[in-house]
């Protein structure tokens, strides 16, 4: 039986879609365009499995996909139309909310809005937040180990996770679904699996830790004269509020100067070098208004006195990458960096990305308080985006990478390796960790079939 | 050259020790009697992957070892004689501080207590509390994925770390510090090597996240008329006090019934089927009070009014262990469990154990906030405890775990796998983990020379 036929039999005619599927195989940004042998869409744990066995026998390679999100090429097939693409999106259900241990049991193709909606029904919180949330999927962050805007508080997708359910190469399933907070029993797989990217099994589950939800929240907007100050500041908001302080984001005067341009209906209520955006979250509202207050000392500054002034607050935020995109192409940079070295590398690779492309606008912003920067380069004013990323897209990226890499960073911080970042992975990793990872792939994945060229090359 | 003359020339005499070395090759409780080819004591990263080269040259197996204090037999070698101790005890820098970045890179034999000390003088915290932390090292903590009374707010030993330097099975070493809270660039080989007992790597040295030291402490000891309502109240302190809860450990009265027994000086505040002891922790005292006030309502509770105050209650907690080895010899359960499922778990548990050894006294306590049981139980009054055991212990180990695993508890909390777990963990995870967990081991430590027989089989 032909491999289309035995997955026909497994999941049903109407889950098994053939011909152009581009909504499987692009990703949203229209930048890779793959094609699929079949896009199976099993319905079960049980299922995903009979068709990680059915591929396996026939040596077809497996894409796992949730929401299709994502920004690094992970999740859409090659172009040889030989892969199958695995659309998690069937596996929806909220298994179980358990209150009093803080965990809920969700399937991988769960969305994280409908999570966020699910838990708050109980009052309840999971804490990642994402702009893709209403249709990115639970699968997709843990596969991606996803970050967000609230990490510094709550942590990264593996430090919400507390157990896991997967299908391995060999089709078979773990069930790994544990609520626990202390359980040293073996190597951590659960970690080893998240932000794996499909390449070592595939996740259909996880038990996530749960929090009460912040009745009291503030939100500051503060002016910064350079980033050391930005940085000063952090440290004091970190004292000042402990875990409280649940986001501190950073945008360049420049940022907000193009969102200014293209949204002049946004109002923007302070003019800096540097701002900040401070949000701290809590279950009383006067602790955090005293403590801010101490943390602000006589800066100048912008508390938002309601709901709708902070969604201000934080409109202009997000407005950013809204901005960046009408202004025509960039070169994006997804680094991380520790938060000391912060001011020290901008400075660095301004001035050896204006040396090699003169005049080009620096726009930088990003999640400060976990040291994840956004570090994009735009086209000199006047210049043809498309002509400028042709000539300069590549010696930038090198040299933004290069200076990363000298201040202790990294070249992915949280949008993860895909097929995008392959090379650099192959090329920026010490060996020795180089060959654990291969080494890895290998015991897991003897045959490879599992998101084959994506992390690994 | 013999093993023994090259290793010799490779640390120096003086750090190569033969002989009996009961201090490396006994584990301090004198459960595990070992004898080693040697003890060598590196004083480098260098030196570390220098021995281990050497070893794999000869094929000889390696036992890492930090400060001896595990409590399952993961760090002492076995009676053959052929294996090699390898103590990480003279690595013991503190290599930065990094107080932009709230992290510290530091070797693997330095002692917890060591470097609270060291981020103390700058204002920090390293928030790991264990009561062997005099003697304890930072290796042996990751190894082990160390717990203790703080991991319901800042996690185990896992979520502390950010970065490691490990020598790998080959003797090669991966420089993998980092200080970096988003990086999603590969495998979490971090993850992986952290509770892995020394089998898969040999941990040199870390970076480790701090956090600003809280100027403001509350300590409550609270009356619990059940199991329940120590759940119940956990609960509602979550959501009174969030991230300021830094501690909710639990008491059977039956415990500290036998502290009072051994530690009569020892003041009992309060008497409760259950009591709770809360800690909370933030940057001001005020609200902490006020939240504990609301927490606590109109229940039976002592608030700590000074710090001595404070430390009289933790002595209670603290004195539990002491008091059942005073008692005798008992037979002890390192298990966690869903918070939601204690009550029922310890209901059956008892009756199950009642049924099994009528008379028997059971001793519960632990650290509820993160659903870790130390249950422990002890031969009945005026019973020869070493016959008890002798009777009793294989039967009560089975059923107790027995029905932890039907409460989706685990075996193995916080303590390891070690030596003495081996078995269970074979008995008792998911063939699909386990057939991935040999897969690794084979894939990192294809000649098993690292810490052979522990952890896995």
């Amino acid at each position: 039986m032909s491999l289309r036929a035995e997955l026909t039999a497994l999941v049903g005619a109407n889950h098994m879609l053939t011909g152009e599927q581009p909504a499987y195989t692009e990703d949203w940004r229209g930048r890779y365009h793959g094609r699929a042998l079949a896009v199976v869409r099993p319905g079960s744990t049980a299922e995903v499995a009979a068709v990680v066995r059915a591929c396996a026998a026939h040596g077809a390679a497996i894409v796992p996909q949730g929401g299709n999100t994502g920004l690094v090429g992970g999740g859409v097939p090659d172009a040889s139309g030989s892969q199958v693409l695995l659309s998690l999106t069937r596996l929806t259900a909220v298994r179980a909310i358990d209150a009093a241990n803080l965990t809920v049991t969700v399937e991988a193709g769960c969305t994280l809005a409908a999570l966020h909606d699910a838990v708050a029904a109980q009052g309840l919180l999971y804490p990642l937040r994402l702009a893709s949330e209403g249709s990115c999927t639970i699968g997709g962050n843990l596969a991606t180990n996803a970050g967000g805007t609230q990490v510094l508080r709550w942590g990264n997708a593996r430090e919400l996770c507390l157990g896991l359910e997967a299908v391995t190469a060999q089709g078979e399933i773990w069930d790994g679904l544990s609520g626990l907070r202390k359980d040293n029993s073996g190597y951590a797989l659960r970690d080893l699996l998240i932000g794996s990217e499909g390449t070592l099994a595939i996740l259909t589950a996880a038990t996530l830790k749960l929090f009460p939800m912040p009745t009291a929240r503030a939100t500051v907007l503060a002016a910064c004269a350079s980033l050391a100050d930005a940085v000063a500041l952090l440290q004091t908001a970190r004292a000042g509020l402990d875990a409280a302080l649940t986001g501190f984001e950073l945008m360049s005067g420049h940022a907000l100067a193009l969102v200014a341009r293209h949204q002049p209906d946004l109002r923007q209520p302070l003019r800096a070098p540097w701002l900040a955006l401070l949000q701290a979250d809590g279950p009383a509202e006067a602790p955090l208004l005293d403590a801010l207050a101490g943390v602000l000392a006589d800066r100048d500054a912008v508390v938002a006195a309601n709901l709708q002034q902070a969604q201000q607050l934080w409109a202009l935020r997000e407005a950013i990458p809204l901005a960046q995109s009408r202004e025509g192409l960039n070169i994006k940079h997804d680094i991380a960096l520790p938060i000391s070295a912060i001011p020290a590398f901008v400075a660095e690779a301004d001035a050896a990305v204006l040396q090699a492309a003169p005049g080009a606008r620096l726009v930088t912003f990003g999640h400060l308080g976990d040291g994840n920067l956004h570090y994009n380069v735009q086209a000199p004013e006047g210049i043809d985006a498309a002509a400028f990323l042709a000539a300069h897209e590549a010696p930038i990226n090198q040299l933004v990478y290069d200076t990363v890499q000298r201040h202790g960073g990294s070249f992915s911080a949280e949008h993860g390796i895909g097929a995008l970042k392959v090379a650099e992975l192959a090329a920026r990793k010490p060996p020795a960790a180089l060959a654990m990872m291969r080494a890895i792939k290998t015991a897991l994945d003897p045959h490879g079939t599992l998101n084959p060229g994506r992390l690994l090359s």
